[in-house]
């Protein structure tokens, strides 16, 4: 691999995991300023020449996302006409992502408006991590790599669990699928929360599909957006007898006052512990040492390392990790 | 309505459904010929002047499924060509719906390129019938009006069924979103089809999450390919006591002999009624008066009548389907 | 005009005078919502029926610019995908305008940016007001109307003040060309605030280009953003014995504190009178009589409705403007 | 030419010749594989890597074509996204190819359609192959490579045929271009089957422009569909006296019975030889001797290696070929 | 029809012929102005609102053809950013039709180019006269619409010939599909001016295939450039007993002295008349009452009558041609 | 820098230029041949092979502007069919840049659709050098280079000069902002040319703002055309005491008889010195020697072997000029 070949960028919502990535990397990480003028307009200056490098550039686009996703667009644009030879991003987060549909008539489809704006800004590629939904691939017309860091958050998880005591847990009908694959991955057993009218007129109730009795619950969940639906399941499983209540999810939004309802949980013993990533850049402490923060960067590092040598991601990449989860059980 | 004012043309896949469309409009279906060579190229020619017109062509892109896309896709050219004010293309089925991800390294998006495909060509809108995944939606750019035609089939099903008696059924997880759907619009019960190991290394055991027993079931799906899937979950419905069991699909592909066995059900008394649509033009019989074809052509005549109004479909087509239902309740 | 033909609609930064333009058409507005979630996205969402329809969609990007730029594009997606006839973005004020070159290497164009993306989203005409520089009409490549609402303060002005006293003054180099286009039309003399070095190393000193003894000095610009050149160019005319000292601009972002400063030279009596339009809708009050906010609605209406019948709008909007000046001199 | 940097694969339709190349090459064939389901759609699946790759994928959208076409576009677009750097789409018969034009109002122009597909898909260049009209090269906007594959087979035919006695024939008015063509650049003389009415309401007679007599006449063409001109001019040729008569054709479609019946005529001693390539990979057997399929193996091989190494295909390739022949006479 | 809805503009090349369609309309000839600056840039400036407008601009890429080329698209870029509803674009004369394809290595393929161009421009329809080759349709992706002007010229060559003395003549194999297509619609015999080597190194012989004798000749083509090849053919037929030699073109190009030198073919006998369009607007005089220039004004005029009210223009146009030539034999 | 990887052309406008900077890169001129045929159509053919070269291609769309500028885009498409690998367009003077948005109504924007045609054809970036306005950069969506010459006509100025006694002069309103620019970057003092009514209907009187008197003054604008400007400026230097009187222009048109008067003004006295770039190939002999054309070639030699080392442009090449500039103050 040569270095001075690419160069990584970080912005404003991921400074902190681009820095990481060049620290794994041993390269230097690549100097741009972001300046937000009085009237509230952007302004993305890059400092090193780009001319001819493939260029990684590093944002999530959360809170506050409209800025976020247009910081983004405006360098794309800045390393195209500084001509860059090749335009990665890397989004570890991908905004507006729970808009991939009209449930409505007269409604927009901002997941692919963005993807649209993402191509025609000048990006060459695209790597997307544990996307909401698969189908965000297709809203692209370059190529997109859909990175899965799951598997780093459940290398975290079974340091200190066991695979025989694990049970899978999707918190509603929405997830079943992640769920599964997860499980199915694991072999592990699954369990749903299962919330349904029994007949028409009657109230709702929530039930536990599957057995979770004595069991190290795993829920799970691609993102935790003010936590609602995750709390609630945590209460269900603990009163069905599991042993333990762990969570996981890549995407930490934690909006509103998640963070502090989260702890609460934690110090009452409603939940063991939470796994996420740094997908998310935390604004705030999380204040809780079971709140597991997972750094993507080992596996970002990887991957432009894989890209670099012109090596197979699936199986490179996944089938490491994979490997090493197998190894385990 | 100014029926001068756009023309109806119906492929080889959907001539019979155009033709219906044309007679409940009152008006002519357009004439077009679509010739396949020696060498098995198709030429399609339009018979009758497009010029400055709204054009609506139906073709449902199933089986011989690249067959009918390409004639679909010459079609949309011979028409831009000709200088159709819009082309419209109504696509009852709409194949390669499944291939609407990479589930592995180095796949194709299908359902995306097809997408790609249909805009280039010249369509100026589409309009899919209960399409496999939202997303889809967002693989266009062009507008799509996504109909719902499970509404007609279940007022079939309502004719000589009751509410009260009713649950619905998703015959695995992957459909659970629609079958919760489907059960919220009618406040009906909900059951899952269950197919889970409980911990590693076990056998995969069926289960029925929810209460059938003395239950009208309804199983719901977009699709019926091969049929396997349906007639597994029929047979445990069967087992654990439903009154009656019924299937409703949209789409009714029933590729290999999968028409002989759903006939051989309903005879051995497996299964009571199949309710799907005419959104696939069937080659064959389907011989038995327990499979109700519920035609979509009274649907889409409303549909295009909206339109050349330019009302709202929203507010009209969906809102009347709905109301029907709840004056039945 | 037949008003059932098209549409108005106002977004979060333009909604008084989406407002203001229907009332003037004697239309009622249309009714949208943009709801903006707990995690930052937003979403906007269509109440009535766009089909077939002319659309007019107001909306200034002025701060916060991000999320009212985003706002404007998703809205702008969900009325392409309603199948709207047509797509006028009328835009009053157009942010991230001096962002219009490449200052240095490595910058972003982000006013092109911002075009192309409006293009993209689906818009079929763009109406600017007063824009930075006129080469931003050939950043897009669909048709756009660029408005000059300068008359409409002029004619504010002009209730109160002599053309024989005007004296048109840029406040520096850089407007020089927009001032002389104005003194030009209204056949009135120029002045200029001249800031240069006499020669290498000595200091910056302020000048005034032209006689302002005895005027009525009018400061043109096309936006005022923290004011500080506005002021100090005011400062000098006052030194150099102006009668009155008055600014005229299109744009008041009024950034930071530039209003309170505002009010202060009104009141110490450095400034007679501010002429501004409504084209960035005020989240604050002016509280100065002698800030004059002159609507720009009449114009949009009359825009509107010469566009509705296919008229020229250089004949009759412009046209009609300049004959009500002349009749005044 | 380091090898490791393109990699070859060959789709359903050009099996045989993409391994040809291959062997020829000395590199390994890629794997890919095509599935077809149940209810007819298609999978291709490529089972190694092709990041960063030069790749370089035969198809020949020969019978079935909707298949084949479909197949190619839908491996483009897995190729694209699975990050190629250069897709090479090696076409050896390009289906679809006298759809060049409208003959009449409302028809399509198929051969753009798909050249635009096959742009929009992904490819980064066409390979074409003794196209049927050279304004097709214009139909794309991509870099197209049309090699002249007509020097391999005259080659063969010149092992055991002298360039004295040689007579270009073309078999109708259609192909006179490309008869004299090579006539020209072989220095030998030209005949022409000539169909006309040498009056109006007189039967059409046919009649050889030129001499024939005692000359090894070589009928040339692009392709052969049903074949029915071709031996209708072999008969009129054996007439009039010509010593041997030979066909000479790139793209052996043989739709219907042609095999059977060119069998027969060769059988009956009306045909000497026929000369073809293998751009359509046969699905039965030739069964004689005196149909000489000419391989296009070595031709790509070369292609290939000379674009690796970025030198002139005109130079190389062509001059090539021509100096052989030349070297011949 | 409703005049007001369209307006006709004619460029440079091609005022004339506009003027005469509008008279023939019934309509006012729309202003506009072409100035040429003195460092030879172009400025085309509309007159007259276009706004909402069709509008119909007729201009010859004929000599000079890269200003004439260049005006075209300027105005259709002005035309698009002054909101005309459609952008007909009736090119009578379509020059660099004949750089079809690339004939070696590294050549431009300009005629696809300049199609690429138009569209881009803004274009929403082309009409093509009498193009040299079919396939140049299909260099666009926008409506295009063929017409053919021959009937016009063969009306006018009826109107003083019978139909019984009557030959179509080729002058050469190039045009031989072309000839053979007029022949075979008129019913009239064909022969064809045959240049050939009866063998290698033998000095090449012109011959006239078919029987000319004591016929009307009618040598047909698209254009005549600087008039050569159909000299040496009159020669040809003189010299084989034809009893009038006449030329048929629609393109007059008469580049260098070609009209010099026609008229002294007239004035010697050599030829009898000579029919073209006034597709390229003449700069000199013809000076001979045998040249006779059919103007197209009619037709043009009948075309855009019959796109107005949305008629078939294959039916209606070229109908009307066909029916009134068979009246009359 | 492997020479072997890039090839240098130069068109008819730029074949001086383009031979200037290969013998200073010391690599061959590639060989291309542009043929103007009898009826004016322009063909390009390229004599070596590209593929897989980065190719440099010089051409000024300078008179005959449209001839040059359809010579180079014909070009770009040849370029890109023969599989160049990049397409660099190096533009010295950029025709068309002064109608960069519409002045009025139904004005075409030419200088963005000449962008825009540069993009279509293949150009893959873009050379611009001291453009009319900066932000043309915006009109390309590729990646635009723009180079500043003007610091090459400086030193050769300062060659004679010293520092201390020049003054910067605009000669009009509209280019205060670029000799703002240059006295900026050199600390030397500013003057204008002041053409104003003091009042409304009086004289517009000249004028020039700031002290010239015993200056070596430099008048410093983008382009001369016919010149009327700049002799006017030079006529009210003189009068008002300039030591001497030089101008500096980077595109030196000289429309009509511009350099006659030039040489006149020279001769007289008026204007001591003329420095303009070779950006413009002169027709014509400048026959005086206080006409200094200072040639480009060695800057843009240096601009391409900094691009092909991938280094940044502006650190490199700009760089080392004002560092050479400030070395003489």
């Amino acid at each position: 691999m040569k270095n001075s070949d690419f160069i990584i960028f970080g912005l404003t919502n991921a400074t902190k995991i681009a820095q990481d990535v060049a620290n794994k990397l041993k390269v230097k990480l690549g100097k741009c300023t972001t300046t937000k003028f009085a009237d509230g307009e952007i302004l993305v200056k890059f400092n090193e020449t780009v001319r001819g490098k493939d260029v990684y550039i590093f944002q999530s686009t959360s809170k506050p996302v409209n800025d976020s996703l247009m910081e983004l667009l405006i360098s794309i644009d800045a390393l195209k006409r500084a001509s860059a030879k090749t335009i990665n991003v890397i989004i570890p987060y991908y905004g507006y992502a729970r808009q991939d549909r009209k449930s409505q008539g007269r409604e927009p489809i901002t997941a692919k408006l963005v993807a649209n704006f993402i191509k025609y800004a000048g990006a060459t590629k695209v790597v997307l991590m544990d996307i909401h939904a698969d189908q965000i691939q297709g809203f692209f017309d370059i190529p997109v790599d859909t990175l899965k860091g799951t598997w780093i958050m459940m290398d975290e998880f079974l340091k200190t669990h066991k695979f025989k005591d694990l049970c899978i847990v999707s918190p509603d009908y929405g997830g079943v699928k992640r769920a599964r694959n997860i499980a199915n991955s694991l072999n592990a057993p699954l369990a749903i929360v299962d919330k349904r009218r029994p007949a028409p007129n009657q109230v709702e109730v929530s039930n536990i599909l599957g057995d979770v009795k004595d069991k190290d619950c795993l829920l799970v969940d691609d993102m935790i957006d003010t936590g609602g639906t995750m709390m609630a399941a945590s209460k269900l499983l603990k009163e069905r007898g599991a042993k333990s209540i762990n969570i996981m999810c890549t995407h930490a939004l934690f909006s509103n006052n998640a963070i502090e309802k989260f702890n609460k949980c934690i110090k009452d013993g409603n939940i063991s512990n939470i796994y996420i990533s740094d997908s998310i850049q935390a604004s705030y402490e999380y204040r809780s040492k079971n709140i597991h923060v997972c750094s993507l960067a080992q596996f970002y590092a990887e991957f432009i390392k894989i890209q670099s040598e012109n090596k197979s991601i699936s199986e490179n990449l996944y089938g490491k990790q994979i490997e090493k989860l197998n190894a385990k059980k």
